[in-house]
């Protein structure tokens, strides 16, 4: 049997909140796909005398990053030709943009994942029509499993309140008669039966039983405005008979908070709560807007929380009260949204961000440590994406999902003498310091370069395809959508214009 | 007569917050160290047929980036094993860790600005010991010197409430008698009379004349609650009898607003305007805890501020109100504090956390735009340092301070375009993309290296430098500060205790 033998000046080999375990020279080995001893080096490599080696002492070795909120798309909207701003005009702005062909953007998102240090990925695709299901996930699935990721594939489904958070067809009388039209064919078009995403689901999980080993499969409704109450409970339902998670997007910004209570009385999380949707099985990304009560809740339900700091940020949502949630113990996990900081999917990046943007102020605040912020990236979002107690940690019996990144850069300082590698690799490093990633034991990045899919191929052809002249019909659709955006703008003229008590404080008006 | 001619497949001519002016397929001629020309690279070709050819069809050409603040600091605190944390204890904190080899410290420093981009600094440094003034302000803009980069010098001055804010001899009382007396001797060492400052200035004033080209000067008073009434006053009068800028701290922390309150019973903007110390040729970092009385103030008067982002994140202080002040149309420039998002000063990396922290949640919010974060860190810089009308700009007549940066990620997607290369290089590059740099017409980078200063040696040095076994002195002196950390969190307990309504809404804890 191949085994290989990693080797670091640092093994990261278990992130915790309260401080990373961790080798100085150390490694691990990989066989047959799985971690099978890990420990100092010179222990190793006499255990194992047949093992190839890989690696080195300018090498930090850390488990792959877990991405826990991902939309597969490769092109950021802002590529695209919509710039970031808020979001409930944003969404519908994004309706209106040039399709994508699915298959090339979600390879060139896996790539620009893996080549970053990324190697799960919550997968959460945005369903299309009704007709295209299974060719759409197919394509998505398809780019990320030619690339070798390990995703959680969930297909997020919504069947109201698309354009504003009322009913549909109330909202478009607000519309003058042809833009209305226009709008119920786009509505139409996209109009998905509920028992057609439940079949969807029916013929998804034994699809992907055979490819279990890398993708697992959770259930998503959209978001609490976007879903019936029948819809929910009847996906709570599915989801507990088939032993699925549930990921959802959850009061992402302050008129999603605004919707719960001028429509149960209650606050979103409070409403769920009644519904008897929480639980350890369900994982909410964004929760800007939990109130403390709220953060209670989930904590007493043990939902996780999915972060999403760089695309809160871009979409003028807000900045999520992380620090609240860890202090109650709430497993919190990262993700970017497909809006990274730098709009290249780099989660180490953005886990920077997230150690610098909840130092709230003043003397008495906490702040996230390097230690925190990893342990979200790695242990936390292998909960959330299924695959908890397989990958995160390299331990014995976990997947050999691993990470080696280069020293050179972070080196010239002489940091390791004076902090950790755990500090080092949070506050200093980028995703152009990964030198190689392995996924289950096969390396799919060497020398800082996808093996697996050529980028260079799949960008151009991704740049070609989005280059191409926009059909009459793709231009008549831009041009409804933006003629409704000033009545969207206007109707939440009136929403959330109350004063606000601020979980952090960073700035003050008197 | 020598001269450049500078191509690229983008020419950012003039930043401007309204919408920049840039040419497409344009070029400068650059000729003894100054912009002759600008416009279309063909019309220029025919017009300068001898001057030699730099850049192409891959490059954004753009002004050089000015960092509005900066310590001169080659490596963080964070490299020296003080890791981030609220400034008024860390402040303390950093007076006990190891001294640093100020010129290697600089060079260092000023190579990372000048990989990344950056060609003007204001480089304020810290007044150490009063028989040192000479020394190491020398040290310091030897480092600068040599790596060709263009600096506003500006020594900060402070001579009272030093440990906490009040004054030193009440604060010792506070503290066992035998640490009182080791704080009182680390003072003693650090105290400058303040006609000492003057001299000082009296010396550098005619010395740094005939670097006039590539060095101003300004006066530094380091913040209110370090500066008597008296010295304000003095530093005024001087300033203004030798035409000097001034760059001082202000409002960095909540903290110094409490200050002022307690013992004023204004505001610390208030304060200034009643001194007449506020005005066009003063500067304030930070200003985090602006009312929106005092943006009033600041507009009014003149007064430039320097917002920085990352180092206001990274020690608890908060986010200042930039969005209010561009409102009020304060000249806003942009700074690392040496403790950029990264540790490794690339402004283009804070440009970008600039652009997203300020999108203030809801529909009626502004973000800042790709142009007005470029002014910032351009024509705003350029007028902080004292170079308005010199740098920042790339027309006839403009020193020749340009960057050239590869297109080659930016390209990868095809957002120059559906956006503009201004976009493009606000949201999307970073100082590794930096491909050749030129300061009054000099290369000082080339294919991404620094060419007037070998990084790795300065690098080795500065490691060999900081690695060196702390002398019994200096471990007396980090116990001593040690044990002084839990007086000062003691001091501020009842500080600031107060609600605070924000400028800006992120989150809500009802």
């Amino acid at each position: 049997m191949a085994s290989t033998l990693i080797r670091g000046k640092y093994v990261i080999t278990s992130p915790k909140a309260d401080g990373s375990d961790l080798l100085t020279d150390g490694a691990v080995l990989e066989e047959n796909g799985f971690i099978q001893d890990v420990g100092a080096f010179e222990q190793l490599r006499q255990r194992h005398p047949d093992a190839k080696e890989m690696g080195g002492n300018q090498y930090i070795v850390l488990p792959g990053l877990v991405n826990a909120h991902h939309h597969g798309n490769g092109l950021s909207p802002l590529h695209l030709g919509v710039p970031d701003g808020p979001l409930e005009p944003w969404i519908v702005q994004r309706m209106g943009s040039k399709p994508v062909d699915i298959y090339l953007s979600a390879a060139y998102a896996a790539i620009k994942l893996l080549q970053s240090g990324t190697t799960t990925v919550m997968l959460n695709q945005s369903a299309g029509a009704a007709a295209r299901l299974d060719e759409d996930s197919q394509a998505m699935l398809g780019g990320f499993r030619d690339a070798g990721l390990r995703v959680c594939y969930s297909l997020g489904y919504r069947h109201q309140n698309r354009i504003v958070y009322e009913d549909d067809a109330t909202f478009l009388k607000r519309l003058p008669a042809e833009v209305s039209r226009a709008v119920q064919v786009i509505l139409d078009a996209g109009h998905i039966p509920a028992d057609e995403y439940f079949r969807f689901y029916d013929r998804i999980i034994p699809a992907l039983t055979e490819e279990r080993d890398r993708v697992r499969v959770a259930m998503s409704p959209s978001n609490l405005q976007w879903c019936s109450d029948g819809l929910l409970r009847d996906i709570k339902a599915y989801a507990t008979s088939n032993k699925l998670p549930i990921h959802m997007h959850l009061l992402e910004t302050v008129y999603q908070k605004e919707y719960a209570l001028r429509t149960f009385g209650k606050s979103a999380v409070a409403h769920l709560a009644d519904l008897q949707f929480l639980g350890t099985d369900v994982s909410i990304a964004h929760a800007v807007w939990l109130t403390e009560a709220d953060i209670r809740m989930v904590a007493d339900s043990g939902t996780q929380v999915c972060h999403n700091a760089s695309s809160n940020l871009k979409l003028q949502s807000g900045i999520a009260p992380v620090q609240p949630l860890l202090s109650r113990g709430v497993t919190v996990a990262l993700g970017t949204d497909s809006m990274s900081l730098n709009d290249d999917d780099d989660l180490f990046q953005d886990m920077r961000l997230v150690a610098q943007l909840h130092r709230n102020s003043g003397l008495d605040s906490t702040a996230p440590t390097a230690d925190q912020v990893l342990t979200m990236a790695t242990v936390n979002g292998a909960k959330a994406t299924g695959f908890e107690h397989e990958v995160g940690r390299l331990l014995p019996g976990y997947r050999a999902d691993i990470v080696l990144l280069r020293l050179d850069r972070i080196a010239q300082s002489p940091i390791d003498e004076v902090a950790g590698p755990v500090e080092a690799l949070v506050y200093l490093a980028d995703g152009r310091d990964v030198d190689t990633v392995m996924i289950g034991g096969q390396v799919v990045v060497q020398d800082g370069r996808v093996t697996s899919l050529n980028r260079e191929e799949i960008a151009a052809r991704l740049k070609e395809n989005v280059s191409q002249k926009p059909t009459a019909e793709e231009v008549r659709k831009a041009d409804v959508i933006a003629e409704v955006i000033p009545y969207i703008k206007e109707f939440y003229r009136e929403w959330a214009t109350y004063d606000l008590q601020p979980h952090y404080r960073y700035n003050s008006r008197a």
